[in-house]
């Protein structure tokens, strides 16, 4: 199975995906040995709210990965569940392009609607893909709330997608950056504004205080439709990397994805329990608070 | 302690709160009590992207609903964690209004940065303020991502405000929308084009098949500034109140609560654990995945 993996043969990589995704019991086994056949591909996130263009500065982002001969994954990740397969396949057409290309592949990875699951199916496919010698790995997702955050905790470089037009957004915007990105892309850099929105966002930032043992991001233009501004964002990107990887930094984004697989594990015990329905019932009743319910059952998952 | 919240009194229930926020543990042993006490007060969650003005919305809701003679609280959550300090306050000056209000009770919480410490907390908080005796408790999220979906499924009622401009991006805002909105608020209504968009939103919902036990949610038309339309909102959210309350959603929310508390616990235990910072050095020494970490973990809390 991970032999196949290593031929770089897509099919034996999709159908993995699709064990994943579908929450297959039987991929458990193959993590230890699926993680250590990682090859240290790039794990890049890419964010920022509808409308910013992510899709098609995505595939700007491939095709300009593929001239320097990288083979490249993509995970389009979706928080918002079955509802929006329509928004993802419209995007999706975008990258079209690069569908005939064997050294890309893409794939969306839709939301299974409990609390953690995206982030852990899409970390566990992230890990196929690099087993499968795929580097970068982009992980693109919608928005910039707490999956992103998340999501991005897992990705070693987030670049964070943002438009122009930034209004009095602008301080919500800046909290946000500040949190997840490593680097920011002003995108629709053809629409007037574009540059005085980068400059601004880069004297904010300069002067944002907080972590201070973190530069500010670096603030660059872009605008997808032409590929105007990617090759200095792939730099930007690649020069990351080995920030990304000082051992401070890897050591949170384990502790991230350990507690990421506790909430888990412990959720699918739970729920496994004969006690978990009755639990959930007091609880709905008011006579139980979901904290001593949930310490019920996590001891009850001691006892067996 | 209880007997204090009770009285209405403001300053036991703003200590309380301080000690919630602030990770007491005492305040552990007071859940199931604090649970108990509650009276039922109606949770309503508020959110939406930056710049929609929720929180001139809830301000002008407040208003309303004390004409109506009740007791209104609210915890306005903040995602980003340190960095929006000033966003909120900056938003907090907006609510002056009621600032001297004794029978209006308003907080905003910070995220711990920490993977459910935030839904945790608001959860406590909501509780503390239902043992006041606040009736509703507006809970005010920003952006449309995870977080703000795990808290709509604490809420009872969830309103989605939108802005009458939402252009290309209305097919993400929709697959936003009918993730977790019992009623969506068009505001700015005094805005060109926002009675088209209200319409809009009607026909794309009424058409949007998906969860066909479900009714569409109502679109109503606001504007915050002025509080035209923010009576009949405050009408649809009393009459959503029933539907909220039904067996089915109870048990959902329940069950949401208690998976919440789960992965807060297992973290907890897990973190304390003697093997927490050797394992997640294996993790990020790519020497073990980390779900074989975190059932280890698991495991040896369970051999305690």
């Amino acid at each position: 199975m991970l032999g196949e993996l290593r031929t770089g043969e897509r099919r034996p990589l999709a159908r993995l995906l699709t064990r994943v995704e579908g929450g297959d019991p039987s991929v458990r086994a193959l993590l230890p040995d699926l993680f250590a056949a990682g090859h240290g591909g790039h794990l890049v996130g890419i964010t920022g709210p509808p409308g910013s263009g992510k899709s098609t500065l995505v595939s700007a982002l491939i095709g300009e990965w593929r001239k320097r001969g990288r083979r490249v994954g993509v995970l389009a990740v979706d928080p918002s569940s079955p509802y929006t397969r329509g928004a993802i396949l419209g995007d999706r057409i975008r990258m079209m392009e690069h569908a005939a290309d064997r050294d890309v592949f893409m794939r969306s990875m839709a939301s299974r609607g409990e609390l953690g699951g995206l982030a852990a199916t899409t970390w566990i496919a992230a890990a196929a893909l690099d087993a499968a010698g795929f580097d970068p790995i982009l992980i693109e997702t919608v928005g910039a709330g707490q999956s992103e955050v998340e999501i991005a905790r897992l990705a070693e470089t987030t670049v964070v997608v943002e438009v122009p037009e930034m209004g009095d957004e602008v301080q919500a915007i800046k909290a946000g950056l500040l949190e997840v990105a490593d680097i920011i892309a002003v995108n629709k850099g053809d629409r007037p504004g574009a540059d005085r929105a980068a400059r601004q966002l880069r004297a904010m930032l300069s002067t944002a205080g907080g972590r201070i043992e973190r530069k500010p991001p670096p603030v660059l233009v872009t605008t997808a439709t032409t590929a105007e501004g990617v090759p200095a964002l792939v730099d930007a990107i690649e020069a990351h990397r080995s920030t990304a990887r000082s051992p401070m930094r890897a050591r949170e984004r384990a502790a991230s994805q350990v507690r990421r697989a506790l909430a888990d594990l412990a959720a699918r015990h739970a729920e496994a329990d004969p006690g978990w329905e009755a639990s959930v019932q007091a609880v709905a009743d008011r006579e139980l608070d979901p904290f001593t319910a949930a310490e019920r059952l996590l001891d009850a998952g001691r006892l067996e």
